[in-house]
């Protein structure tokens, strides 16, 4: 059915931060954007990573043409080998964003798939679509805008950017481009949100350079030891600078710095004297003074090389008073309690540590207020629609739009899964589609609703206990001792009365109801139902209750 | 032994924000100041809350010769009850901070205590102590620092303060009294350190009340509705002055907010024209701008009021277009992700939502840098301890302390446990003493190293798998199939091939190992392992393996 519109779904990225993914449909041909992941959070128990639902996608496979990603980060790129393993379209994005996403297929060597490598400026034509591509700045190298031409007018994509007036690879944000495009006439933006609630303009990347020099000026008879995003390329080149500058040797730790790096370096995103790098076995030749050392573990990661130097248990580095550790990061939310019990570690271990509550040794990668306002006025575009944001986030950036002067009837805040329609002059909501999260969760994949993780909230609160019982087929009667296990319901020195109390219960309990000849399943409730009101009365807790009765 | 020395012994508040206990000792007398819970993280699941192991004073119950309480906030009085169910000694505090342990007290009705009134410029006589009780602002009424006078010295211990020029009640921190002590000599002043980090000076209460006043001037139709803390009176004092002059009756929801105004009003503590109270069932019959509902639930707690009205099930007040919603407060850390879930239902209700991140509707309770700069000033003392606080921030405290001209061998570091000797003319560390986390769950009292806490994450994380089956006594043969049931394991579309594949595999593992004549134990360590190896191979997930073997 061709009617000559441009259908937008929004399968992620909306209502939420983050697993991005948006599709662009017009007529039988379809362009998806991004296809990032989410991290679980203490609602989703064992789960490891969450995915967007695109269920519309596979109904639509053949539609696909492209799958076009912004830039590297996993709440963009994550999900694009659960993609690909049920949808075969190439994949585009710069020469950074294709080397991660390698990496990550390594892990699903039987997906076949297409990459194709895009920079700045280059237009791609795909069906009825034209994507342009155009350099923005953001935490992590190589990231990309897209202005989207369609039939009904261009749509400006900016994906997650900042604009910063000294960038570390020298190229800005391309505000000449979004200027042209805008005289040209852009039908419909759509620009992420994640800052929107910050007044003013988000820090220049140089001025954490800066920051940092001052520490390497002033701490020259220490160890430094700099965590951060191993993703953020260009933090690293500037650490590196520092290095080189300051005279000391480079060692990483940390797998995913040590693969970002190698990656960097392969594609030239990252340039060095190699001479400066030692391996991190062979740092106990140098003094501390020569030395600089790169490591993950800027979130509090429980495994991460820098919470194992934190808890001692870092064999090639032993914290102590001569280390500074500078936490080139700030918490996501979510992460306070664990970096700060790092920072309180390393402290007890008589280091000294600065985290950018005490200095400004980070700064976002994502537009603040004025930034965002610089987008729409250079853009000024006919329709708006905020994307990339918390609800909360989506609406002030509604409201700072029509402060701009936007009419609201021109804006749309898009919901997960709505479907929107796009002619030349006019936009409008039409309908939903499936949308939401699959849980990773080991090898498999789940729903949401699915009893699992009920089932893993009342474990992890109030424990089980397992109650196995024989009842004679003929006589009903039970055949010897019930058998009680429990787990993560009483404590040690109460176990063996509590077990105990609990058979004689259950035994109590059956001679007083006479069972004979009850159907199992009556029994079995009968007891569930006794032993769950027993437990409650002793604990106050209603543990997960099993009730298994065997015939003999 | 009577040394004539003061020792001080840290049972809690210090390498941690909350739990706060301290024990004052000298020869055969100890006082006790605050008795505090913490409120336990995500690592503790199914944990009520968590109070000080306080061993020690039972092992010295006898001395104990008074509790002292510096104000009503759950970190200085919530392990109040179970102190008082293994020691007798009468506990002291202001009008405020007893009215909220007798309530506390109600929900332990069996234990007997005595309580005493004190007000600020008391002293109070306890043996060779002579205790001076000190006005100071807080976010609670009835706030008090000490001045402990002892045979060695005087020790100044803050409490939880602020200095704020216009406080509600029109009492200031008796800064002229600090000063005066100051100028007397102060052997040891022991200052919390929770706001350290942060530069220059905490708001006046007094300014959020102003930041509410124009949200009342600038929304005259709106239903307002207030989320804050019960606890904070003088906040609930300034926005029931409001309600009055901009003509709106009040209703209260939430079981803390309505214990605590009625317990403030009975006291005096809180004053206003009880004739703008409305019941909640009643508020129909309203306008919306004639109506000003006070809520808890300002750190998205589950099941508080607030949350409820944003999921839409708070049966009196549906949420909706015309309603403002104010959040005078700040998330705790760690509440973040539900507070903003909270924002967000209630913005997509339709409501206008005003939280601190966009107006400045809420004051910390604590001093800043240059407050605490300047009770160091006043007191000048001898010798200093930070406390209350992460080790961060009593590491911070210290440098500030230095900065100010004290010099570091006048500075100790309390850690949990340690116990302090000071003399008129020296302070040391001279050991430790068991100190700790005691975890409340249910009725039992649990120790942090139990297992239960370890069963309940695995559990949290894979789930759990039972295994029941019965082998012959006499020929060591499995008896029928081995019965299987999962929780928290598989998804409920391979649940029940799962179950039928893990029971064939363990029929076909004890075929192929003879297990005739085993011992039940190797019978079941055996199954247990290949059920085990057999999950992980196909789930990636190491659920708990329960195995019951049952002789026939």
């Amino acid at each position: 059915m061709n009617n000559n519109k441009l259908k937008i779904t929004f399968l992620g990225g909306v209502g939420e931060i983050g697993k991005n993914m948006t599709a662009f449909e017009y007529n039988d041909e379809i362009i998806v954007v991004d296809a990032g992941l989410t991290f679980p959070g203490d609602d989703l128990p064992g789960i490891d990573v969450v995915i967007p639902d695109f269920t519309y996608l596979v109904n639509n496979k053949d539609k696909v043409k492209a799958i076009i990603l912004t830039h590297g980060h996993e709440d963009h790129i994550g999900a694009v080998p659960f993609l690909l393993e049920q949808i075969k379209a190439p994949i585009y994005g710069s020469r950074l964003t294709l080397a991660l996403v390698e990496n990550k297929m390594k892990e699903h060597p039987k997906v076949a798939y297409k990459a194709i490598t895009v920079k700045p400026k280059n237009v791609l034509k795909i069906g009825s679509f034209a994507v342009e591509f155009i350099k923005v700045s953001h935490s992590i190298a190589g990231s990309l805008a897209l202005c989207i031409s369609t039939p009904v007018g261009n749509v400006i994509h900016t994906g997650d950017f900042k604009i910063d007036f000294e960038p570390i690879d020298g190229v800005m944000t391309d505000l000449q481009r979004f200027g042209e495009l805008g005289k040209k006439g852009v039908n419909l933006l759509m620009c992420e949100s994640t800052n929107v609630c910050r007044p003013g303009y988000s820090m220049s990347e140089k001025s954490v350079g800066r920051a940092l020099e001052e520490i390497f000026k002033t701490h020259t008879e220490n160890r430094i030891i700099v965590a951060t995003f191993a993703s953020n390329i260009h933090r690293l080149q500037q650490i590196l600078n520092l290095a080189e500058k300051y005279g000391r040797r480079v060692a990483f730790t940390g797998r995913s710095m040590i693969n970002i790096t190698e990656v960097g370096m392969k594609i030239g995103e990252i340039s060095f004297n190699k001479n400066i790098l030692v391996d991190i076995d062979k740092i106990d030749k140098l003094d501390d003074k020569e030395l600089l050392i790169v490591t993950t573990g800027s979130q509090g990661e429980p495994l991460s090389a820098l919470t194992r130097m934190a808890a001692g248990e870092f064999k090639q580095i032993k914290i102590g008073e001569n280390d500074l550790i500078v936490f080139s990061s700030s918490p996501i939310p979510g992460n306070e309690k664990s970096v700060y019990n790092v920072i309180n570690s390393l402290f007890q271990k008589g280091a000294e540590v600065i985290y950018d509550e005490l200095q400004e040794v980070h700064a976002s990668g994502h537009a603040c207020q004025e930034e965002i306002k610089m987008i729409h006025a250079l853009t000024k575009p006919k329709f708006f629609m905020p994307i990339h944001g918390e609800y909360r986030h989506l609406r002030m950036h509604k409201q700072l739009a029509m402060t701009l002067g936007m009419e609201e009837r021109n804006i749309i805040m898009p919901t997960l899964g709505a479907q929107i329609e796009l002619s030349a002059n006019s936009m409008k909501k039409i309908g939903f589609t499936t949308a939401g999260q699959r849980l990773i969760d080991g090898y498999g994949i789940g729903d949401m609703d699915s009893n699992v993780l009920r089932e893993r909230k009342q474990l992890s609160e109030d424990g089980i206990c397992v109650v196995v019982m024989t009842i004679n087929n003929v006589s009903g009667e039970v055949v010897g001792d019930p058998f009680i296990i429990t787990r993560g319901v009483v404590y040690q020195d109460e176990a063996e009365a509590f077990v105990q109390d609990t058979r004689n219960m259950i035994i109590a309990s059956l001679k007083e109801q006479d069972l004979r000849g009850c159907e199992p399943s009556i029994i079995k409730n009968t007891i569930k139902r006794n032993v769950s009101n027993f437990i409650f009365k002793r604990t106050k807790r209603r543990p997960m209750i099993l009730t298994i009765v065997l015939l003999d």
